[in-house]
């Protein structure tokens, strides 16, 4: 297979935007939904949060997102869709905008599938200074860790598994053998099938690719997500990701899944957190 | 002073709304922001998120907030403002919703301040499953946490400290006597100065209503708010809450403070995570 490269890739051509008008603060895109990005038919969060991350970075002033939230609000399909954009704000460092993602329902109504609020800067622009106390997840080195041909990972989501190397860290691979660990910690090592490189947008795909943590919580089925925010914090290095995720509160239906993406300077990139819905069919 | 009742307190009047307008799925609300809440003339992101919050409590047809984004786009002032709602989706259990707050300039135009993207919900229907594993902050008991007359909190923000009862465990207060303690960390006891109970509202509060943890990281002065989303996960039991505040990640000029909400019966009750600027005045 030939390399992907950033603007050259399966992932750049399936988010891919062809601008449709433009009126003042606003400006609208079509696109269409890959099916190679599904689970069980239903379109990847992470997969539509980066092509509605694109839409952002061509309509605002600044091309990077440092704060991204998305709501669900029904479940997409692959095909025509159409991403409307609205300027908010344009400051001199930061510019906020909001962006939905519509499809036409059989009926030939207008259903509206996701909407954003976001605001952009410029990842380039950050200053050196560093003073974190995040220390990146304790887990094997790549080659120690799952893949496809490992097991059931490829078989429970085999399309959207073929654009992925997903590596799972054995210690939260449980819930594929049938004997998951109770703890709601999902890890893997993360980058794209055709080897593209990472960056800003592919992040946004990262924090949202991974089984979910209900699995390793012996829950078994779908876990919508509600509501989506992704702070992007750094452009990551050349190399593998790392993706960390932990679930703490599990309550009254609900549960959270924090997110934090390190790249292979040992640098935290991303952090993340999604509020979703336990599965029902426990 | 009167004891404060949910609906008959400061909070509630400083937060009240006056239906202006409702045109199918947009509703206009009238209000005034207090001069009460300010810190240094600016108006409190916790008060101001509340306020937003009431409002979308109003305009859809589910009452309790269980994830609310907001962008803060200007430095909302004292006086008048519109909040204009937008309902976006109607489900059985859950509806989503966004809200502006908008001011006139000292010319007459219209500036927005606030711009917000929610889910709500009905906390009174989440069901009574509790699978967490997270744990209370380890602070003092109330009497042994340091409130307005031990010291400079009280003369650091003298108006919304008159409406606030914040009890810092003084672990966490070292930077009011100029010996921070380099951590990322900010804990107190809270609760509102007329005794007004703690409901969902009064949570989205209290997620942004502690000093800095960029004070206790050696770091003076406006720590401003990019974004900041709370998740309300259930109805604070009676008696005083606390807040927890966590900041592990301060980077390229960066921070994010990610809040825990815990009740009186140790019931995590709200989670929040805002991405904000690292202070300038280093």
């Amino acid at each position: 297979m030939a390399l992907g490269t950033i603007g050259n890739s399966e992932f750049d051509r399936d988010t891919a935007l062809s601008p449709r008008e433009r009126d003042g603060r606003r400006a609208d895109y079509d696109t269409d939904l890959s099916a190679g990005w599904t689970i069980f038919g239903a379109v990847n969060g992470g997969y539509l949060l980066a092509l509605l991350g694109r839409a952002l970075g061509a309509a605002l002033p600044h091309p990077d997102p440092f704060s991204v939230t998305a709501h669900y609000l029904s479940a997409s399909r692959p095909g025509p869709a159409v991403v409307r954009t609205e300027l908010i704000r344009t400051g001199r460092t930061l510019s906020t905008g909001q962006a939905s993602l519509v499809q036409k329902a059989e009926d030939g109504t207008e259903v509206e599938r996701i909407r954003v609020l976001a605001t952009y800067g410029d990842l380039g622009t950050l200053t050196d200074d560093i003073r974190t106390t995040a220390k990146p997840p304790a887990m094997p080195p790549y080659e120690h860790c799952l893949g496809k041909e490992d097991g059931p990972v490829a078989g429970l989501a085999p399309e959207i598994s073929g654009r992925l190397d997903i590596r799972l860290d054995p210690a939260t691979a449980g819930w594929a053998a049938g004997t998951p660990s109770g703890r709601g910690e999902m890890r893997a090592w993360f980058g794209l099938e055709d080897g593209r490189p990472a960056d800003a947008l592919s992040l946004l795909l990262a924090v949202d690719a991974l089984p979910p943590t209900a699995f390793e919580m012996g829950l078994n089925g779908w876990v919508p997500t509600v509501e989506l925010t992704a702070h992007i914090r750094r452009r990551p290095a050349l190399g593998p990701l790392r993706v960390s995720i932990t679930t703490r509160n599990l309550a009254g239906g609900f549960l959270e899944e924090d997110a934090e993406v390190w790249d292979s300077e040992d640098r935290l990139v991303a952090q993340s957190r999604q509020l979703a819905l336990v599965p029902r069919g426990q």
